[in-house]
């Protein structure tokens, strides 16, 4: 472990040729290698380094936000993402990149370096982005939640999991505020929108207690019940893809919530895409479609063969009851997936909203060509949203969420 | 801080004459003292000590469990006991006892002695339980409940409280097993009951999917609904009454869960004295819409007039929001109370079953009469148990609870 300090290129390098391992993959000498900054998200900054036998990805933290230097945030994000690496690894296999390193003293991960892969966001805005993504997201979402549940784990192991995520105060924090609050309040500095256009249903979505009271059922939801381990932040630049390889990453906001946050962030994404561009509409829908059955598929499967059972579920006997499909357990299962669609869109119509007025907003959304399209496309996503957060608990199936949508 | 070892009268007196406030609050020297052991509960050792000046309640965990020294116990479950009267005494005031000393190497609580309190389980089985103390059971719950809520504290502050009762795990153990799980086990050595005539009754509930995938869905909302700290063994033992005034003790099961699994439990027992002792039924009808107005009263009359909010019901502009009757404010409350209604009303089923053929069963049986009058009681404990938990989701009114027991 080091004693903290921002990594430049060069230390970097000169860092990775002390450590054995890390030198090995990369092969030859520190003179060998090169190391290119390719810092994309708000937070952290990122590294490449390619030596001849290979390359890494290194994310170290910074005491701030990156994209606003004023805005102060502890380091110790990078141990919560190095953390839910390890959470889920085991259940998720090589949808998340392979952890390398953890210096928790220089608060510096070091991974598998995706190179053939591109972030799925700008995949999506160029039409690039191969079809049947949603399936592994699907699956991605279904085991990992699956594997951090109740029903897998007894609660003891739930708990002490539980304990180390609840202490990502910070990330927690923004997602509260960011995603759960501001865009529904008046005076919040950190909204934005392109005016004038937008100043009168960004003032209705302020003006609506009924749509705040639907907000504060959802603040309830994220915060009150702990279904499982989630990501946290898993919208379309939290996924790189390379053919049918997808992989997950950024898990620094993980926290235990309710499962349907994951599913309803990213196929918010989806949707905001095809409403910047839509020509996308077809596919996005099908993507949906997909990502739920995926979803629910992946689930079922490990409750259905899963020997070992957590304490929720301890009353059914054998993995057989399971799988009867017109037993009391059936409707059980069918009442719980429910949940999580009703979840699932509350969560959607949430990140619609954030994305489109919020402090973190989407590229998507200068894709969709001259002005008149691009505030249409934002003005589609706030009625979308909203709609889909007062609506939330009548949605019980994937049909009914893309008839919302 | 003191090494562990059981404390005897004679050991307990020396210990407490070397601690100058306790010295103080009992008058006179250790010669002038008595010490008398009361141990009632199934865990601990509880000794009166009386002085000159005044008494105090010593509570010391063994490292077994008292009424079965074969089954191992953690001796932390004072800390929690302790922790959790810390944790709500602001918002309950003197519905507890006074919390004078903790020993965290002795694990010993002293505190106050309730001299001239009985146990309310005592004394509804001697018909001598004043009317109204279900108002002040529904107070203390919803204060502490309030108090302790994402409604009221910072989520930060939740987890950091949630995270100590989250290592409660011998006793939460106990609940998931002995309340949640056993009484449904055909194979389970720690059921019992008065055969032959429970034998049919008690297949018929070990034999019934659709009833354990009604109680899964308990088990799932015990451990992942995290609304409140809960005081999680609130039966009709666990409550000293004189007069009006009515403390709550024994908090050692304390843990974050739905709120109406409190107060289910404690109505169940009152109900289940209410079968044994049939001239009771009327009072108990009373006590259990008196508590539940009360819970209601308490709860929302902190929401009313609570100047701090926590990060749910953040948008909430001001005091007056709360207050308009005919606001989605006002609906979303209705909602959320229908909720605690459905969980206290299968909490309640699964009290009255596991208090009838589990482990830890009452002494209100005994009080039913000759032995066709016990069964006639239990059969009908079972029953309502059973009809409780299949029906908790279409429970929303103390009225449609009342019509089902």
């Amino acid at each position: 472990m080091s004693a903290y300090r921002p990594l430049t290129a060069a230390s970097l390098i000169d860092y990775l040729a002390s450590h054995i391992p890390l030198k090995e993959r990369l092969g030859g000498n520190a003179a060998d290698w090169t190391a290119r900054e390719v810092s994309d998200g708000n937070l952290n900054t990122v590294f490449i380094v390619s030596g001849p036998a290979g390359s890494l990805c290194c994310k170290q933290s910074l005491p701030y936000v990156r994209v606003d230097p004023t805005w102060a945030m502890p380091l110790e994000r990078t141990l919560f993402e190095a953390r839910w690496m390890q959470s889920v690894s085991a259940a998720v296999g090589h949808q998340i990149p392979a952890l390398y390193h953890l210096d928790e003293g220089l608060f510096l991960i070091v991974m598998e370096n995706l190179d053939t892969h591109h972030v799925l966001r700008g995949a999506l805005i160029q039409g690039t982005a191969p079809a049947g993504f949603g399936a592994r997201i699907g699956e991605f979402v279904g085991h990992a939640a699956w594997a951090t549940s109740w029903r897998a784990l007894p609660f003891e192991d739930v708990h002490a999991l539980r304990d180390i995520f609840s202490r990502n105060l910070a990330l927690t924090r923004i997602t509260v505020d960011l995603v759960l609050t501001d865009p529904y309040r008046r005076d919040c500095q950190r909204n934005r929108w392109i005016s004038p256009e937008m100043d009168d249903p960004v003032a209705e979505l302020q003006d609506d207690i009924a749509l705040h009271a639907a907000v504060e059922r959802l603040q309830e939801r994220f915060l009150s019940v702990d279904q499982a381990l989630l990501h946290g932040d898993l919208h379309t630049g939290s996924v790189m893809i390379s053919g049918d390889d997808v992989r997950v990453i950024d898990g620094e906001f993980a926290v235990f919530g309710p499962i349907g946050f994951d599913l309803g962030m990213f196929i918010a994404n989806l949707v905001m895409n095809a409403y910047a561009q839509p020509d996308h509409d077809e596919w996005m829908r099908d993507e949906i479609a997909l990502l739920w059955s995926s979803f629910q598929h992946a689930y079922q499967e490990r409750e259905e063969n899963t020997d070992t059972r957590g304490d929720v579920g301890s009353l059914r006997a054998k993995k057989a009851e399971g799988r009867a499909g017109s037993s009391p357990w059936a409707a059980e299962r069918s009442r719980f997936m429910h949940q999580v669609m009703h979840d699932l869109a509350g969560f959607a119509g949430l990140e619609m909203i954030r994305r489109t007025i919020g402090f973190a907003q989407i590229a998507d959304y200068d894709a969709a060509g001259d002005r008149p399209s691009q505030i249409e496309a934002r003005r589609r996503a706030l009625a979308t949203g909203r709609r889909l957060i007062l609506k939330a608990g009548r949605i019980d199936t994937v049909a009914s969420l893309l008839d919302h949508v």
